[in-house]
């Protein structure tokens, strides 16, 4: 059967190994290469990614990172000037910049050194007021919502190989869904789908994220400064995970799986 | 019932939804925390880890990113002078330092800009010849080594967030086991493990890597810097993971579940 290109998936010829012996099969993989993000020109990071929606991935990135606000901080976003293939640059408005001396430097200029406490103390400061209690999730929406986000996961049916943010509202409903090799590109991408969009931090009437996979500090982050109520993880959250959640007042759940789940933060959003 | 104190796990009371309703419990998760790694003194990278085991992870990060190449280099490695927190110093014989400027800018170097080609150059240019290919793999120890790898995962049991590597040789058993709220950290701990026992590049009679789960282009980049012979990853590889470890002569297995696995390069690793 014919398939459809997707950029997501590359093919390869593999041996599959089982009960019945070794054969020769041709399988789907997930697509990952390197992307350099600029600001302005200078290059700020490199990571590595699934092509497809490199517009999305910066901005979403540098938005989590607190370096722009909102649509009206881009006048311009796209392949670089100079042809160089994976390389996405961002004009700014303001023609901001980051400090380009390394990654996640900011914990360094919290009072307490590197610690937890200094990377709360970065969302804090950064992060837009938590939206509005108004549009709380019911148990079956949270139950449901993994499973809507994955039929909207078409590459990952062929690869296995994908993580996937989907953002949805208080109905359960998916309305992006976005897939990467890496848990935080994906989350970077859907929020970066929002942002080119202009609604940026997340509209009043409130939006969560479902993840494919575990929480981390960072998704949490980027959930937090995008303005959404709260994550629903498939997996398990970290530590710092469920600080941050409970610091800024957003549901968290966890380990959603067949008919239960864990609420790690947050309880007061979910409904009945 | 009592538990002996972990720091890979932290404790929280967390709200329990089920069938049966909601109820209050104390639950195990993975503790995540920011590192700082230092080089000689200046800072380098900062990564969010699970505490346990920084000096391994320092050094394995550093090898793999080719910046020592074994446990010569490394004179001392200890928690930072000024005794902040989370801070890991790694003294260097020559005095090695990275430029500054950023994370994976090698990839800047390559002729062709960013590109997967790039990154496969800077792994050839690199890592050391490959191994000895006298300690071929069964498909018998691939299939029973996560399972074995997954019960010296004391973490994991009680947290489900963790990620490991185990190293093994063909034999299918276990060596050394690390977790992490991070796979790439699994990964440097446990070739870090090995540096700081002087067996670093991996020893003739050859070692492998276990993966609880996906295998990306660094997580070969890492275990071919470290000359293994290969990896076994319960996920899926992606495309450039592929590419590096057909390269690179790496046996790589993906999808190891059950009765059944794919290999995906080094076929002539396996044995039977």
């Amino acid at each position: 059967m014919a398939t459809a290109f997707d950029p997501h998936v590359g093919l390869a010829w593999i041996e599959r190994v089982g009960a019945g012996g070794r054969e020769r099969v041709r399988d789907d993989l997930a697509v990952e290469e390197p992307l350099e993000i600029r600001i302005d020109g200078a290059a700020l990071a490199v990571t590595m990614r699934t092509p497809g929606e490199d517009e999305e991935l910066a901005v979403g990135f540098l938005a989590g990172e607190g370096l722009i606000a909102g649509r009206d901080d881009v006048p311009a976003v796209g392949p670089s000037d100079d042809l160089a293939a994976n390389v996405v640059d961002v004009r700014t408005r303001r023609g901001l910049r980051r400090d380009p001396s390394g990654e996640r430097r900011f914990y360094l200029t919290s009072s307490c050194g590197v610690c937890g406490k200094g990377a709360l103390e970065f969302v804090r400061g950064a992060a837009p007021p938590a939206g509005s209690r108004a549009a709380p999730l019911s148990p079956e929406a949270v139950l449901a919502v993994p499973e809507s986000a994955r039929r909207a996961q078409r590459a990952f049916e062929r690869t296995g190989g994908l993580h996937a943010t989907a953002l949805f509202g208080s109905d359960g409903v998916p309305v992006v869904v976005r897939e990467d090799v890496g848990r935080h590109n994906a989350m970077d991408k859907a929020l970066g789908a929002l942002l080119l969009e202009g609604r940026y931090p997340a509209p009043a009437e409130g939006l969560y994220a479902c993840l494919s996979g575990r929480a981390s500090f960072e998704l949490v982050q980027k959930a937090s400064m995008a303005g959404l109520l709260g994550l629903v993880a498939v997996g398990a959250p970290s530590t710092l995970a469920v600080e941050l959640a409970r610091e800024r007042g957003l549901l968290l759940c966890g380990f959603v799986r067949g008919e239960s789940f864990n609420v790690y933060a947050g309880a007061d959003l979910l409904a009945g």
